[in-house]
């Protein structure tokens, strides 16, 4: 398992290398959110491209390691279109960023997750009921600990899910990403807790949309689990100094727009975050 | 016809009610104005999740009891999803909201309005023009009283859509919001014009469309009037005092969604608005 | 050939127009800047209208005299939508904007620029690589002098495509903008390179896709080569009064759209501009 000083060398290194190099993450996601995704991706760095076809979205393999998919705003084209990407993305050894927002409604939604199932996301990222119902959908959960019965209305809604996000993490051999208060980051070896944030992240739409499209830009300069921490320390660091300056979800956003870009690697690899194994605590309830 | 003091009443217990239960309210809306209208109905209280699928739209119908259809940047698909969701929507007695901008214009957005007459809307927002086009096309205007005469391009546009406002709430037996310097809001029986509002708001793009989904946001806690009043109250409000601390569009849109966010029940139901009856100055032209 | 003095009273009159009629200009453009281009758009004092279907489009054209059509986000409908819409308003002598945006990627994106090159556009814009890969495609430019072997990556990028600039504009008869450190615009006889803009802009998404959006609502109110150079002077104009100001990506937005709108006729005449022959330093290299 990695330590926390090894873990911050290496969100030092990716969020430094996106930076200056300003590699490309193409994304297929929803109409609401869209344009957040791509500025967030460009204010750590980045550079974005977003698409609806499938023969767009491989072009742009080519020029890329990493590409975002988010299951918002589906039409029936994204039926073919998302299984066919990640299809030819994960069979070329890049990554991909799953985020399965709205899991449980429509059928092109559950189409498209369990056509993707063979070829699984290097990150997945949603909130605890979302990471449960993929969990579930997927059948990586027994019976016994499946996490469900604890249910995901806990005070401490990503611990509901601790279980089941590293089953899914040793299913898909990538990092899977718990949104909350605090949240949850795992490889199935390490857990790592994030902090910061703000209590007006819940009232702008598209901040777990565009946390997952950053940990996809970060996932173009570094592994899975280090990219997936380095968007949830970046998104808490600016979360938490953008509230400072507001007073609402208005200029709350405009701020954490700047904090994005403002954070330097050293900041966001010294946002307070806990690493703890994914076994410790299972006996005993601790986290 | 209610009166002017509980209106009021209605309107803190609305909006206070939308604040501490946050419902959810789905929309199937325009790709320009979607993210403000979820921005929007967050800053008020509700949430939102904007779908482009009948199935995913009354999948979410367990959940909520309103929905806000907005007809811009039509797809063909909607031509049935539209009609699919409002029919499943109010024939479970459920309310939903209707912007129907863009009337005249194009095939799709006129084969779901013959489609939806059928299933009358709860509340109808659209400026003076709309309104009037709209009513037109259901034939719910006669020849006579039909209000197009005295045109749309009245100096006071909203009295020029006054009479058919008011047969169109008759026929809908829910609520009419007509948008313009000052606001117009009928049931059928009372007429409330709300005031304030500001100069930058024809300049940013949304105000209409954001205004519509804040209304079926407050539908969750509202009966028709009350909603689309409360709606109306909170954009002046919320417009004035934007104006006042901006210099352009830019800022003005970032300082409206903080006012929203900022303005408390008691404001809502104290910005300037008259209540007179359907019926009062119809001989003599007063409003 | 303009002198720079006629073409800044055309600009004067040109963006006074604009904002005391308020034309309006409609757009079939992405999904990731729609509202940014509709904003931009009603900044300077234009009118917004945003479509998908032709149907539709045309039934605007009875209204306006210019339309901007960008290839971001293509969905299957663009392939006859857009070449119906583009042909329809080419036929009756109204004008419209190519964003050329993607080229070089998918079917659908493909095939729409092959079809519409018989009904050529009057303004082109896009950046050094665009603007070169568009002569390409529709073999504008021949073997020798075409541009491309100087590279898209060459240290001064609008320059690299100013031969390829000039030969598609006297392809169209219309002007070509090619967005860079500094802006390149020709009409085939004249070559004017507008200054400022900022190091905020490359990320803020967007930026060139309104700015398309923004020469299409001047070609309402002045020709071509004005409507552009406008366009290019108010954006380099305000990017650089609003980088004045800002401290990221998240604030220069919004003070950028502040900018659009304080921005005088006066001013955006005055924003630094160099006007040159076509033919001028074509043997010495100098711009």
């Amino acid at each position: 398992m990695i330590s926390k000083k090894e873990l911050q060398e290496k969100i030092i290194s990716c969020a430094s290398e996106l930076r200056s190099e300003n590699p490309m993450s193409p994304s297929v996601t929803n109409a609401v959110t869209i344009n957040f995704v791509a500025n967030a991706q460009l204010a750590v760095g980045g550079s974005a491209a977003m698409c609806y076809l499938s023969d767009e979205l491989i072009t742009l393999g080519s020029l890329t390691d990493s590409i975002y998919v988010n299951l918002g705003t589906m039409l029936p084209l994204h039926a073919d279109s998302i299984p066919e990407t990640v299809k030819y993305y994960y069979g070329h050894g890049k990554k991909w960023t799953l985020d399965p927002v709205g899991i449980g409604s429509g059928k092109v939604r559950g189409s498209i997750l369990q056509k993707v199932k063979a070829y699984p996301p290097s990150i997945v990222r949603g909130n605890a009921s979302e990471i449960l119902a993929l969990c579930h959908l997927w059948g990586i959960l027994d019976e016994e600990g499946d996490g469900r019965t604890r249910g995901v209305d806990a005070t401490e809604p990503v611990d509901s899910a601790k279980d089941a996000a590293v089953r899914l993490a040793r299913f898909t051999r990538g990092a899977v990403s718990v949104s909350g208060e605090k949240d949850l980051i795992t490889d199935g070896q390490a857990v790592i807790y994030s902090y910061g944030g703000s209590k007006f992240m819940p009232m702008v739409t598209g901040m777990g949309c565009s946390l997952g499209g950053v940990a996809a830009a970060y996932a173009c300069t570094g592994d899975p689990l280090t990219a997936a921490v380095c968007a949830a320390n970046v998104y808490n660091l600016a979360g938490k100094r953008a509230e400072a300056e507001s007073r609402g979800p208005g200029s709350f956003y405009v701020h954490f727009i700047d904090q994005l870009y403002l954070a330097s690697p050293k900041d966001i690899a010294e946002n307070p975050f806990d690493l703890v194994s994914a076994d410790e605590g299972k006996a005993d309830g601790k986290e």
